[in-house]
């Protein structure tokens, strides 16, 4: 079998893990020299192949790759570009296969959700339409957990444990001010369609009266009566209310909370507020003193409080994404399949990436309780495992070490450039 | 020397090392059985003793207490409850008296900032004024750093560590999106007064270019202009800008960028919003695509990322109260004297309430670079020692677990209640 080179690219929003999943890939090509040559990382995702701006991973040393497994963002760097249908840009294709040609390129590993996992699904079709051999294979990633076929998506377990975490800890405190002072605290968190993450605030408590007391989900429309009524019965008998607001928040009608809300000085409209425009609310019908917090990126690049299964379960997709390469499989997607939830037993399964493009798992209902503010047992069931484990990086006076990567880029072949 | 009572209080904001100290006051209390009888905890801080309501910690096991070193928040409950001068509220000082004669207490400890500080001076007071003996000790606690006579305060390393972490982690994530989507991202952390936590974001980074990028504090007024352009300058010659803004941040007349800016759907002013409202400033001015994150009490609850130094002295400062009352020594306060910076040594010292009471420290202007927007090296050199070193909690099924007080009050001896 001739050796070829491989083309590694992280796209969309990046995670606390999916640099684990790089070191995966490029760990387990090594291991390969027998099918894989160089493995080129994507400057900026699929730009950098577009571009031609390849970053040639030999020249990182094995302590450099090793430390992406605790290093978050995108250590090569991510992009959001999708790429168009055949008939719309033909010419993204061209440019492609132009390059892939240029260096010596017979395997994709795309590393991203939904969108991406498209787009590796139509480089694969290259090979037939446009006669250009290459085997590609998608590699999960997102922390809305919202990808089809796998039980769970790497980059989620780690949201997940962190924001379980950080609102057990704000309980904790605004627990100890009530009596005298704020009343109730509201954690936003990210997840515009699917309420996963929000879901996964609910570990933080079980019982009666448990913070949080009230999870709002994107898959629950918003209504304003029931949530004041929920909150002031909370502050009545509890003391206090703590609220983890999905930022996918929405009416009825389909208006998401953080836009229906406030305008700035200027009139324009505020975006990304569902926290200040609860606390706002609650303060004008309840007259309840208020904190709010919105985690935004803190969240997602959180790798200080990192899920050891999440970890594991991002490098373990990287690695089969190659050994399914090597193998000779095309457009697929590397899948966590779980076979027990206790003692949490998994193992690596397979999707076509024709069928994970562009769909979208949402929260099963019967996830959630039947008054929509709370997580069920079949939730937690779900959810524990994924948190379970604490994978700490190592530190250095008092902060996080992190991969420097080096970025040297191979050099250029092609006369042309190409404007995105 | 008689064997008398003690009652303790934690008071004001908490922090996630608050109980840290109470652990230290309450182990070294009960090491001490010929000077200490039973420590009992305010309920909701001097609330607690006004209203009668004392926690008998002897009915709180040793593993109990000692859960308390890594628990967040107040675990007796803190409060906003600042006592008036004699003259405006002598009942207020004569129920103190009823209650602490009814309990047999001789010594108050009372865990707090600033404002707490003065409440215990006052309380000394009650010796000389109205013929009761009682030994009072203040014990430092706040996370803005802003105490005088002590070098630093317990409640901050973990907070500028959490703040310096989340600030690096944050950074790569918008590092690696830059490229094709966001520019800047903007950080709003704690501090109205003093920007001791917005500085410590600066330790994330070093060299020019590396973030964060701008720092906001509140002891330079707010440059609308000279921010924008520094904002420019960076996306333009780094790809993205990194912002760690104070929540104090202001104009300079005074008006906080956190008022100034949003009005609700109700025309009601928006308060706590330094990062959106800095965020929009940017879109409107240079159009750039940005993220914010507001930490609130995600950053003072933080235990899971907790300072070992910070804990340390924590509990040093409970410990040391304890110590100087059984000494018989009068209204004070335990300091942290810093006796070097590398490697980091340091020692208690004790500073007199009466001294202590309502001062704010600020940021000595030489801990701020020329431009107003970075930390200097002697910044450095003061912050790098108090994050040093991890103390992580225990994790049980993926959460760190707490402490949880039973919280069994002593039985009521007064008849009379008091209303706050």
């Amino acid at each position: 079998m001739a050796i070829k080179n491989a083309f590694y690219a992280q796209s969309g929003g990046v995670t606390a893990v999916i640099n684990a999943s790089a070191c995966g890939v490029i760990q387990t090509a090594r291991k390969h020299p027998e099918a894989i040559g160089t493995v080129y990382a994507g400057r900026n995702g699929i730009i950098g192949a577009l571009r031609e701006e390849l970053i040639d991973t030999n020249e990182e040393s094995e302590e450099t790759i090793a430390a992406l497994m605790h290093t978050p963002g995108g250590a090569f760097g991510s992009c959001r570009y999708k790429l168009k249908n055949f008939t719309e840009n033909k010419r993204e294709y061209e440019r492609l296969i132009e390059v892939f040609q240029a260096h010596n390129i017979g395997y994709f590993f795309y590393n991203g959700g939904g969108d991406s996992q498209d787009t590796a699904f139509k480089v694969s079709q290259l090979a037939d339409r446009m006669g250009y051999p290459i085997t590609c294979i998608g590699v999960p990633k997102t922390v809305d957990n919202d990808l089809p076929f796998t039980d769970c998506c790497p980059g989620f377990g780690s949201v997940a444990k962190y924001i379980a975490t950080s609102t057990l800890e704000a309980s904790l405190d605004i627990k100890s001010m009530c009596e005298s002072s704020t009343k109730v605290f509201i954690l936003e968190v990210m997840g515009r369609h699917a309420g996963w993450i929000a879901a996964s605030g609910g570990l933080a408590g079980q019982g009666e009266g448990e913070p949080p007391h009230v999870i709002l989900f994107p898959e629950i429309p918003f209504d304003r009566d029931a949530f004041l009524k929920r909150v002031e019965h909370c502050v009545e008998n509890y003391g206090y209310c703590v609220v983890v607001a999905s930022e996918g928040a929405q009416y009825e009608d389909g208006r998401f909370l953080a836009d229906a809300g406030s305008k700035d000085a200027f009139g324009h409209t505020q975006l990304g507020g569902v926290a200040p425009a609860l606390a706002n609310m609650t303060k004008q019908a309840l007259g309840y003193k208020y904190h709010w917090a919105v985690a935004d990126y803190l969240q997602r690049a959180a790798r200080h409080i990192g899920s050891a299964t999440d970890v594991e379960q991002a490098y373990a997709v990287g690695k089969a994404a190659v050994e399914m390469a090597i193998a000779g499989k095309q457009a697929l997607m590397p899948t966590i399949v779980r076979e027990q939830s206790r003692p949490y037993r998994w193992h690596i399964g397979e999707a076509n990436l024709s069928d994970v493009a562009n769909q979208e798992k949402k929260m099963p209902i019967h996830f959630i309780t039947d008054d929509g503010f709370g997580i069920t047992q079949d939730c937690r069931d779900y959810l524990e495992p994924l948190i379970h484990g604490e994978s700490f990086p190592p530190f250095e006076n008092g902060l996080p070490k992190v991969a420097k990567i080096q970025g040297v880029l191979a050099e250029k072949k092609l006369k042309t450039s190409f404007d995105i």
